[in-house]
């Protein structure tokens, strides 16, 4: 039994609200439960100096929790004079998963710089960041086109992602953190909309994992990543 | 005529709302118009070494605006390796206003750290802060007492900030962010609930001014201030 | 009874001694009592990035502490690897006050620093770098002139800066350590020469202030400010 | 046909040198084709704060590499003032990685640190440093079973680690540096000596891969670790 | 011919002022020509983490820079967030070559920290820094007999040092900057008073030098070493 | 006796191999006994901003130790966040050993980096790092050669170092850790091949020395670098 009594392949109840703030070209309020992020996505007509006149643009990201979103107050990294090892890798991931679903010639010479800033942890801050940054970036690709600037297509496809993990011996869909903090194994699965995998990680908490626990994880996150996929087709419709 | 046709003396919709946060012993969402700053307050059982043993708490702020609160993205501090010279400035006088109002004694060897983290700017972000960071001040003591963690009385009176300025040549209360980068003058004034002052910062941007102008001011920011006592009242009641 | 003695509107002796170091286009030894901060004018043909081609200038100042100024040795802030928020604020609020008295087109495209270095701490340094600094600041000004490298007039006023606060009950003047340590109330006046106000900060160190202490103090400072306008003249000259 | 003609399932040629360094408790020479690692383990009798008085240890690593062990030079990290993402991600890869095989309460309250550092680099640096990392500790394990400063067994399995990635439309095992600026997928995999999984890394480089191609990506790595494992055992004997 | 006329072994007018600040343990104000430096001397109750518990005291030495010191202005080391290679040398140099005229158990479990801040910079200032610093130094060991805090001899010697250089091919002693910036080689001296080297430092600017040369540029110093001590001698009295 | 039952007038074995790593234009792993360096040299068509457009080339050095190279590990400098001062000493020494013997306008507008990174350090890391950094240079050297690059001669001269010192009372040379850190005097010896000095560096660890013991250092430094040129002159052969 899931401490939050939801049935092994069940997500927390999900929510994927665009336009929360004013002033940004795209922005998404997503919600996976208790764990809740604010997205934000930023077009600028400047590119990284290793970038410039290749005819093509970038996506990039960066994360931040707010230092109360936690259980425990959690030092702010602003105030410790640098980013974390976790914080480094989490905004590393969000841009390659994203980058994977653009087309960066035809964006042309700009930058997308998405904001990830969670407000409330409950586990699983990755995997909503990614879900709703995809919201905030065709957002801001909507308000793009709204304004002549693209020629073609620049989304390929919708990119989503979640993490399962093995708990207390079965195979559990989008973990929250009384799970994640006790489970043998978690991964987290990046995915476009037609299944295909951007991302892997699996990561073996406690013992070694088997490679038909892994393929158990991977179907999981199929489901859940298809039901995202819905509902960021319902978000930006 | 103000930008936002307010009357001189009219403050934007204010809105405080408490409890906004899962985890935090007290929380504010505080709204002046398009500025929203979200409020935590943190309490810790330790306190920075230079006070430890003394029999007296400690209450201390930190401020962040996200990236995308402003109009163009701003550079995040954490990335930047450092709190730059406003927001060092913008947290201690928060810390200071606070504990204006604060029984330290009574407050016990305990930390209560508060952190305003600015969501969207339109101006007057640190008088916000200050306004709301009351709030969550007083929602973490109210969690304190349910506790019993406390003898007497903690907090001695509200604390409440707002902003004044000359604006095309009339004072006028609350700026927002058009009026703020136009106005040839601009002070914040933090007062008690019973009307006296904790703090006036009163700066010439343009031209130097008159006593009498600053007086004009300091009578606008009385009343400011008298209405947003009545809603914090309200909103911890 | 003040510690010092003093009148309660009786400024220390104030000194500012010009031309103090070899190399600076201009430099004032400034001393409120024991209070002594050496400050520097560097004029430079370059101005900060963001203010290139629009045709006017900068003034901008930096703040520091010798480590033994202090009863009590002082960390070295480059030891330390940064400017703690004391600093940050104090050197904004010098560059902020200079700048209200600077005609900014009429000094052309160039930029003055003026760094205020304390030798030695008794309180009021701050006001003490900004009175100072205004000299140092004349003395660069007429370097220039003296090289034909300006056409009209850049110095609009005297700008002089004094402190006040309420101790033990009493609005005094020009606060030392001992009085500061241990003031109710805390005030800084920044003043042009004509008497009118550049910035104002006040702060109620223990209890919240009134109106009209505030303006007893301010009334105090005017005077002080007058004062320490006519030693600037007499330097000067 | 692979740039370096090998066979899609064949490894470069690897080697692993024990007691390569003086000093060190553990210490391996680890070799993929033109990739070297030095790896050294360092026992020492302290924890880090937040694991002491547990009754158990600790395994970290840290990763660096030589400025030139690059085709251009790389700047130094410890000059840039920071370790770079790409640095902290895969030192935290190859801590996580050796901690899964080992018994840290058998440890004892100890902390072994790995150190890694790439002496040239062409390509699978993190899966070589996984393969001789794994050595090192081995060998400090060795020297501490000497000394009886273990009463039981405190390694649990081997560890060993590999890339694989899909290029030029052929799932290819361990990549080079020429294969990995190509490939369209990359993925490492961490496996313990029973063939069972301890992390899995898999990237869509270019386009998002299939299930099946990261199965055959899996079965290469497979049969990569049995013999790398088959190596370590060889090295330590 | 030197550019200040001064005969090859002439050293500038040297002055040694004690008691130049209020707060210090022990202080000199002193001059080599146009090269001025403040000393302080702080004796704290102190030491070290890794010498807490030996019987022995410490000296240890910072060395700053006000940013006009120099002919053009020079960054704020504290604004640059990091000291300088040339000013941890300097400091480094200047800790070492004090500590070697002290006797570390006679100082007891103390430390002694020695501010060398450079007012004016015209060549030697490292020279003149370890010149002042012993006075200073003395000037604090006398504060503590007076205070009966030591019951033998903790000055062991004098220490004094002196720059030499070959300037046009002469050998000439105390450069100057004028000198210093064209100098074909550069030697920096520091001895006892009894003419025992304590540090010697030489560096071929442009062109390797002979033994021969090096030993005229010792025998300068030695003079001029000499000259220092008797003022020394003189500044202590 | 020395520890290592050497002669006073004995190095350690001493070995200068060249072309140890792959990509770089220049290498050299150097041992001094114990004590191993790994030299590259690398060549940029760049120059730092304060030297483009003279004409003239650069030659600089960083200096760096693997964490274990040590008996006990040592912390990673990049993990601390910067470089330590004696890190800072020994690379800028090594700079300015090498351009000494290089004409930097023969070299054209370029930049050559000398990277050492102590594998194992027994005492003389910095005097091993110059002889094998004049072994990489040259190779770099001869490497431009080779395309063609230069016109003339760059390299004037030899370039070796060696450390001396007085152990027990008796001068001895190439001081090994096991002699350093019990010697009364410490000199560190640049020196070309033709016996003039580039750097001299002594320091009296424990008690000064008198001139005539300085002179014994120099002369043992004088035997030694010129045995370390003859290996030199064999490497590059």
């Amino acid at each position: 039994m899931r401490p939050s009594r939801r049935a092994p392949d069940q997500l927390r109840p999900v929510s994927l609200e665009r336009g929360v703030v004013k002033y940004a070209e795209g922005s998404c309020m997503v919600k996976f439960g208790d764990t809740h992020v604010l997205v934000t996505a930023t077009l600028e007509e400047r590119l990284p100096p290793w970038l410039k006149g290749q005819g093509r643009g970038w996506v990039t990201a960066e994360y931040g929790m707010l230092p109360r979103a936690t259980l425990e107050r959690t030092r702010r990294e602003a105030a410790a004079g640098k980013q974390g090892g976790r914080t480094v890798e989490i905004q590393r991931l969000i841009g390659r998963s994203l980058r994977a679903a653009v087309d960066l010639e035809a964006l042309g010479e700009r930058q997308i710089t998405v904001d990830c800033d969670v407000i409330q942890a409950d586990g699983g801050t990755r995997t909503a960041s990614i879900t709703g940054a995809w919201v905030a970036l065709a957002d801001c690709i909507s308000w793009m086109k709204g304004r002549n600037m693209l020629k073609t297509h620049v989304l390929r496809d919708n990119v989503a992602a979640i993490s399962c993990g093995i708990y207390q011996g079965t195979p559990v869909l989008d973990l929250d953190y009384a799970e994640d903090s006790e489970a043998e194994t978690d991964a987290n699965f990046v995915m476009t909309g037609d299944g295909r995998i951007i991302e892997v990680q699996g990561t073996a908490e406690k013992t070694p994992f088997s490679q038909d626990e892994f393929l158990a994880l991977m179907e999981l996150a199929r489901k859940g990543v298809a039901r995202l996929v819905d509902l960021q087709k319902l978000a930006v419709a």
